[in-house]
């Protein structure tokens, strides 16, 4: 890694060398790399741009979800990244590769259902795609979407209060009990093979002032520092106010870990972290869990610094983001 | 199938037979299926966008490419999609998986380097992506540029003539010869290898009255069988004129075919074949060759009717395309 390949502003973790290294070797011929979306200004808007890569045996195993789950929860993880810059999906674009074995049965259009589905539910379509064979089940996502002015990762200030969306360690807990062979509970399931992408909610919330937002599918742990890392802060977050998702005290318990700390520390809840004005009014915060039915809760703050700092009963804990490489 | 699955426009075959029941899965959840190119009307232009996948042992082995490569041909794929509509890239996201035991050694950052080098042919850059582990290497390549009016291939019409840019058939020359583990001359290697994503002859062909355009990704055969399905016309394709890619004739040999027919069954050399008015000039074709240092020749023309008609030697020919669940 060279001095630029730490410039490009993400947390600490092997994931993220890589994409600095990435990013090193790149050089003038990217841009914007290591955000969650990338942005394109265009007349009368920004074009929001964002692709993400769900493979069978990474990403999933194929016993836990059905195939439309597979399309859906590929799609809903690409739009969440739009969700998270406050933009509107306008389609995808989704490459499925299946084993040609199953290309006949119905396998591949039951995954691109899913995709539609889930563009249905936020008034996107799907605009192409690829269509393949492969050995295992890979689908790669790339939602566009635009927005007045993209809310990224670097705009957190201190005196920002942080607040996060929904609950957290869903998706970990049915993980959980996939990995144990045992059957998760039904909500833990549906947050893992439905995630809902949060695209109100984001607009609402970059329209209200968010700083700076990202998606939770990393984990907690691991996406406020990149948020500190972008912004140049150092956020505080309180692992005791964190709203804890189904199925998270018993899987907690598999692993022996706190529930806060297990669900700080799972990914791909695809909830909303985000850094509002210190003078966010409580009184919005409620009009917004009114409007989206979900949960908005203050778990933490930004300071001058770098880094961040992750209490539970005042003590700061070390806990490690997902890793996809893993 | 249903009846509406046949409506999208596309020749026959397995693989197009897939599209056309997931169309019909998606209803009106998808728009524009089917074409090389989703289109995206915007102010000040339209959005054209456009996804390749290419995986390890279906489109390519290890052994045949080197990494860098491996991520050069995935981006040119998925740009030569935006040389058909005439469309100007602005850049791509590729989302690219590797072994998780070679991610710390220099794969995953050679791949990228290869898509880096064909975005900075083009004038586009990497705006982004997403980094995995997989078991094969995996990369897909979503590339969004843009058009004043994009080409489609639907806009043939009788009396049309149809054109070819470059020569044909050197990228199934390189894979006969791997297939056979044989070295492949160094031409034909990089027609697979590196194929250019032929951006500017895009735009001059769509600026002087192109059509209809497609890159020849499926083989001539296959493609010319799209233009007529979506543009309700006969093609009649004269085989005898085909401009021949490097390492065809020994090739054709090995396997017991006339070096034209070996040629019209080859894909993956994203030549453009573009239906011209029928009074586009010689001298304009003799401009775009000189200019863009690139061979342009007369192949065929559009008649009323449907399906194709390749001939040889005056006698008709059957072809298959390439299959990418073959």
């Amino acid at each position: 890694m060279t001095a630029e390949a730490s410039d490009i502003g993400l947390g600490p973790g092997e994931e993220f060398d890589l994409i600095r290294r990435v990013a090193t070797r790149l050089g003038p011929s990217a841009r914007g790399l290591g955000d969650d979306c990338a942005t394109v200004p265009w007349p009368g808007g920004v074009l929001v741009l964002s692709s993400d890569l769900s493979i069978e045996g990474v990403h999933f195993q194929r016993d836990w979800l059905q195939p439309v789950e597979i399309g859906w929860r590929a799609a809903a993880a690409a739009m969440s990244d739009l969700a998270a810059a406050g933009a509107q999906p306008i389609g995808v674009l989704a490459a499925v590769g299946v084993p040609g074995s199953e290309a006949g049965g119905g396998l591949t259009e039951d995954i691109m259902g899913g995709v539609g589905e889930v563009c249905a539910a936020v008034g996107a379509v799907v605009l192409g795609g690829d269509l393949s064979r492969a050995d295992a089940i890979t689908i790669d996502v790339c939602a566009v979407g635009s927005a007045d002015q993209p809310v990224g990762r670097g705009g957190a200030r201190p005196g920002d209060s942080l607040w996060l969306t929904g609950r957290l360690g869903g998706a970990r807990a049915a993980l959980t009990m996939w990995q144990r062979h045992r059957e998760p509970q039904a909500d833990a399931r549906s947050a893992f093979a439905r995630p809902e992408p949060l695209i109100s909610a984001g607009r609402w919330l970059a329209a209200h002032g968010a700083g700076a937002m990202i998606d939770v599918s990393d984990g907690l742990a691991s996406d406020v520092g990149h948020i500190a890392a972008r912004s140049g802060v150092r956020a505080i977050v309180a692992l005791d106010l964190l709203p804890l998702g189904p199925g998270v005290d018993e899987a907690a318990a598999l692993v022996g870990q706190r529930p806060a700390v297990f669900a700080a520390a799972g990914g791909e809840d695809y909830q909303l972290l985000v850094a509002m004005p210190g003078d966010f009014p409580a009184a919005a915060a409620s009009t917004f869990r009114a409007d989206h039915q979900l949960a908005l809760t203050e778990i933490g703050r930004i300071e001058q610094g770098a880094g961040v700092e992750l209490l539970l009963d005042g003590v700061p804990q070390r806990i490690a983001g997902y890793d996809h490489f893993g």
